[in-house]
């Protein structure tokens, strides 16, 4: 029997419904192995600023900071998104929790279900047994470097900016992840033509030799992007910088027939945040469409991170069952669909 | 009657052997019309290196400068790729030559031939009927922009910076295109990121006042990685920045189930340059069986360029003909598949 503190954050849109189902599976979860998880939501992104002007407020920080982990659901608004010049922007609340939190590496597993190939857009035997993970660098690169407008107003800049500690801390990630399943490891970069880039490639030809089991790749972005629809099924670990890997990783994305289906964990220091890959997708709002199992598949993550897996191997497990019973909603299950909270109700009841 | 120079650059790989059958054709299309075109051949990338210790000998540089039109192989050798550090790499020639003749635009189109449709990673449904091209600026952002390592070794950055010149001039560009095509433009950036990003947003949104036959959407990077294998027939015309263009015109080249069959051109000044959208391909070098189609078809490029439209038109029903009766490379003829040369000569000789 354990205690954990989950802050939850279900953010905007769709957010705090998928939220609310993965909040139910892991209450499931508690019952069943007799476990304490005491879990409390908290305001960000779009819903922070119209509560109260910040898209992190100080005491969601705290109260990430304080747990032992965080699940967060999706965050954005329309009516920011149009006005780049806006000041505030749920964004920001997103990237500053990265960054106070740590989460230097994002963690994307993408798997093709065997019973969704049919919803890909992918053709089956490209994709069938695709099993690959994306280590994205979550707190730098272009993403965090200096930016802004020049004096005169006419041009603006964003700076990239890498250090070779940035790279090795993740780096060490992504071949220990690789030397535990088909040991292969691919980094991605654009070593022709960028500084930082080869910097990367420097340090990862460095490393390779503490891990002589894993077979290292390099690969550019741009023929990466063609590699991860042309086969994906070559890759088993790609490890790249910040604005490489949100590209990538949301391509392949695709190959799973759904993003209602993708997880992810951001992890660096002590605290550790689970999200859907998804975003808040504001269309699908209150109408019981969206799909919970990216949000529970998140759980499983973060129960794996706190040690708990027996407990991630039931949600998993319960998951499949729903893949393989149809009970899935209307984007997968066009002529029954199941609503957010049937899906919901199914994975939490069978655990 | 018309009299032309144009410069070739075969470079390296089956860049010579691409090259050489454009030529052909060129010179078929020159015989037909009673045209001249000057055609001379002159060294760039891992080549020029090899014979002359400079990826773009100042030779080379003024036979563009001077010429009506450059015809471009494909450049690179492995032997440089995976040596980071080298200070000397096929790379800088082409890119030195794009900052040079200020070719600022890079435009590709991408087209689904339904003949060929068995031949994409992509289910058939997703992509009949795709049709759109895609503007990458070239001599801007962070391929071009101050990079280096840190004083103490520990780091290395790129800068990306842009300024509304050179945004504009390449928008104005892609609006005129869209105008005169389905009227639907999608500026692709990371504005919820980067400041560079909303300062393309800035400037296009005000744009698109001068054209209002023309619909405008903004499109996440990330998203337009997806939505490019979701629903790529959604897309007419897409501009974007250079790193992101090289990204994301390359993942659009799968949807036409071969590299073989994209050509490019890049304009800005006087002179503009043409090249196969594919690389050098060291491997297939010398066997007989790299694809000439792209680069005949950047050779029609050419031709409309020169205001020679109906020569233009011809090449394409030639590279029709071909597509139609099946006399193409083994990426796309398994059965029995044409050499290099006997591509070139059946369409040559259809002309
Ligand atoms: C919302 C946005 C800032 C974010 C990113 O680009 O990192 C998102 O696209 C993601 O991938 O988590
Ligand atoms: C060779 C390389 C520098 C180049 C680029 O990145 O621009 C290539 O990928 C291209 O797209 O023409």
């Amino acid at each position: 029997m354990v205690s954990k503190k989950i802050a939850v954050l279900p953010g905007d849109g769709i957010g705090p419904e998928v939220c609310r189902q993965a909040v139910k599976v892991l209450e499931a979860v508690a019952t069943r192995f007799g476990h304490r998880f005491e879990m409390q939501s908290y305001p960000m992104g779009a819903c922070a600023i119209d509560a109260t002007g910040n898209p992190l407020p100080d005491e969601t920080l705290d109260a990430c900071r304080a747990a032992d982990a965080v699940l967060l659901g999706a965050i954005g608004d329309p009516k920011y998104d149009n006005d780049p010049s806006a000041k505030v922007r749920p964004e920001q609340g997103l990237l500053r929790l990265r960054k106070e939190l740590g989460l230097f590496a994002n963690i994307r597993p993408i798997t093709a279900y065997d019973i969704l190939l049919p919803h890909s857009p992918l053709k089956q035997d490209r994709i069938q047994g695709t099993d690959m993970v994306i280590f994205r660098e979550l707190t730098g690169g272009i993403y965090f470097g200096a930016k802004g407008r020049t004096d005169d107003g006419e041009g603006a800049y964003d700076h990239c900016v890498y250090s070779r500690h940035e790279i090795r801390r993740i780096a060490h990630m992504a071949f220990q992840s690789a030397a535990g399943r088909r040991q292969r490891l691919t980094l991605v970069d654009k070593a022709n033509v960028l500084e930082t880039s080869r910097l990367w490639r420097e340090e990862v030809r460095e490393m390779a030799h503490q891990y002589p089991e894993v077979t290292v790749d390099y690969l550019l972005v741009d023929n990466a992007a063609m590699q991860m629809i042309l086969n994906p099924k070559q890759f088993d670990v790609i490890l790249t910088e910040n604005m490489f890997g949100d590209i990538i990783s949301d391509e392949a994305s695709v190959i799973a027939g759904s993003m209602g289906l993708l997880p992810s964990a951001s992890v660096g220091a002590e605290v550790a945040l689970f999200e859907p890959i998804h975003g808040s997708y504001p269309q699908a709002k209150g109408k019981g469409i969206a799909n919970p199992i990216a949000t529970i598949l998140s759980a499983a993550m973060l129960l794996e991170h706190l040690e708990l897996n027996e407990e991630a191997a039931l949600v998993r497990e319960a998951v499949d069952e729903a893949l393989n019973n149809g009970v899935l909603t209307k984007e997968l299950n066009t002529t029954a669909p199941y609503t957010t909270e049937e899906v919901g109700n199914y994975i939490a009841f069978w655990i």
